[in-house]
């Protein structure tokens, strides 16, 4: 693994918008889909999918549900089970309460935070599954109080019911009511605007190809979505008493990912940078995905640092998506890692202890985006009221400036609906 | 105004994308200032805005600033002060803390809470002003702990500093740290990618036209948006107990703003409609803006339902930016009214209080976003980090699980990160 200088490193960063075919693609299809229904999200699942369903068919049924609970395996549904349970109990903790503030005069201002009604979860398919990120993405609506989670995902030939078992069981754990078979821009569309059979959502989740991540930054605005995911990325922020072999592991761990995937070592230890990088080549060697993984650690680098304070400059200039932390005294650098999604302190925390169990989310903010964005968290499945009741006392005292504001602004009507109120407030009085 | 069963009222919605050639203007210019900076930025200047500027001449002084302070009228500038201390103290209790949850086995799980760096508003130019508008979207930011608060806004000849002094005088006052003469879809790009001048944020907001909001959709996922705005919209909720002139003012209100506002009266009652629908004439023949009112009103409508259980729930259809609730107890329905951005109860709430004084947002969820969007407010300028420290005990009891679920998903390279930790853990044991 190549061995440079911190100051030397370009981040290159794309946002992904798409080629104009692709988006015209995704446009023609999702137009279809809002006009059309049902008849237009089959005919793409049949031309796309290579699946010929029926309306009736989209949804999963439960006894293909309960059919999926046969054929897993006993430890993994255990695993599931106890990953779902500590991401339910960290996620409670984002929890938060209306609040009202009742003023002297009368007047009452407050919040009211109340959870999405529905909200609509997209799956990818193909040959791999990932049951750690259904639970991911639909535990933390579920916490919020999201009374109706549905799945999207396209249908396969794996499985009974053309899904990954082990998707339709994590979904059973994590509170998802509704599983439909179908993928693509038309299921974002279908979440959308809704069809016959699938009601429309409120925010639509979830990872997909370019075509769902184009769909999805299309139906922006006529409902939520959670962002626009990028390749995954770690840094790894080093001095040399951490141990060579977990940081090549660690490393390995996020470059298997994907060939665009980053994993960068930030050091002040030359010695630890050269024996990470011999590490690395051993390790990668017995690695099944050491093809992806070789790709990716190809494009990614050891930084030499001058000094912990030059690293933690640059890990805040990377903004990585998982950030480890293995230096002597981890805790005393948190104050200064400005911009980093999830933050693993020490030997300990390797990466897969957040991707699959402690309880923090996995649906990180990647592409550079930890400089604004937040880990999936309850709070992206709530949403606030403003409370005004203002009293007859706080509406007298506080007219004149009202209106001038209004006033100020051109707005004369805005001025007589408080000054109508004014006037026979004091008609009334004599 | 037409009063109409509330069955047969149509919501008519459609998210603002843009004509081709106008996305490929916006797209066109984004480039531009991407690649060349100033030299591009002062150029569409020079063409959009007819000034031509140096780049030092870009920012607004400390002078101007001084100069727009001694141009405004006193009673507005204390408006603004009193206005801007109560919206202070609202979203001051909007804000939160970091968490951290120490567990018996010596596990940290926690969530910190963290301010963005520097974010950008978009203040739209023209003959109006609206320092409400800065104040709302800044002091929020500012509170949030955001450290640099910058506003582009297009030059006008207006002013000293060919900006409007209320807009410099409410930035001020905001905490506003920079402001720049620059509008259009070029400001979007110089925020979003910075230039020689105008250093990049982590976040966008404020309302501008069709170009301005073409260029925070396309600039989204380099860089955060808030929203995007559409026409605003007002629904009042009332019984035979309301006053119709109150309603018909505030409707009115409403209306004023814009030919493609909508302002709607829920009602149980035939005499209040009818009350309302003739004071709105009487009211509306003596509005500066009447003529802008009247077309708003034309396409608006008063909605007559059997129930005030069947005006919630048309409410909630709706799903309105701002609500009034004029009924006889209005705090019994606050529970039910689900989707509406801002709620105002009682005779002496009228929308202005709000929209300019009482302390809660009027950034709000337009266009039926209610349905998922908030008011805008402080977590919108907050950015959350996961912590995970993970303990030897935690690590080695739930390893298998872990590694259960890696090899589930097919990630061998998780699993192995886990593995050499528990391997040299037992050896060190033994």
């Amino acid at each position: 693994m190549r061995i440079i200088p911190a100051d030397e490193f370009q981040i290159e960063r794309s946002v992904e918008y798409g080629m104009p075919d692709q988006n015209e693609t995704v446009r023609r299809i999702i137009g279809d889909v809002a006009a059309n229904g049902d008849e237009a999200l089959l005919r793409y699942t049949a031309e796309h999918d290579k699946m010929t369903l029926t309306a009736a068919e989209l949804r999963v049924t439960e006894e293909e549900l309960q059919e999926a609970y046969r054929s897993v395996d006993e430890s993994v549904l255990q695993a599931i089970r106890l990953a779902a349970a500590n991401i339910r109990a960290y996620h409670e903790k984002q929890k938060r309460n209306s609040w009202m503030d009742l003023q002297e005069d009368g007047t009452i201002l407050g919040q009211i935070v109340r959870p999405l009604k529905r909200v609509g979860l997209y799956v990818p398919g193909g040959t791999a599954a990932y049951p750690s990120s259904v639970l991911m993405n639909a535990i933390p609506a579920q916490v919020a109080g999201v009374k109706e989670i549905v799945i999207v995902t396209p249908p396969a030939t794996a499985g009974a019911a053309g899904i990954n078992p082990y998707i339709l069981v994590a979904a059973a754990e994590a509170g998802v009511t509704e599983i439909y078979r179908v993928g693509g821009a038309q299921a974002i569309a279908a979440l959308a605007y809704g069809t016959e059979t699938i009601r429309a959502v409120d925010k639509i989740c979830g990872p997909g190809n370019i075509y769902v991540a184009l769909a999805k930054r299309y139906v922006y605005g006529q409902v939520d979505i959670d962002s626009i995911a990028g390749p995954t990325d770690i840094v790894v922020l080093a001095d040399k008493t951490a141990d060579p072999q977990y940081i090549a592991a660690d490393l390995l761990s996020q470059a298997e990912h994907d060939v665009l995937s980053s994993a960068i070592l930030v050091t002040d230890s030359a010695d630890l940078a050269e024996a990470v990088s011999q590490e690395i080549d051993r390790q990668l060697a017995e690695l099944p995905r050491r093809k992806i993984a070789a790709e990716a650690i190809a494009k990614s680098a050891i930084l030499l640092v001058k000094s912990l304070a030059e690293g933690v400059e640059t890990v805040n200039r990377i903004a990585p998506e998982h950030l480890e932390v293995m230096v002597q005294d981890p805790i005393s650098l948190l104050p200064l890692l400005e911009n980093a999604g999830a933050i693993f302190l020490g030997s300990y925390s390797t990466e897969p202890v957040g991707d699959y169990f402690a309880g923090p989310n996995h649906v990180l903010p990647t592409n550079g985006t930890a400089r604004f964005s937040s880990p999936l968290n309850v709070d992206d499945f709530l949403k606030k009221q403003s409370i005004i009741q203002y009293s007859k006392t706080a509406l007298l005292r506080d007219a004149e400036h009202i209106m001038t504001l209004a006033r100020c602004e051109g707005f004369e009507g805005h001025a007589r609906a408080v000054e109508i109120r004014v006037k026979k407030e004091g008609e009334q009085k004599t």
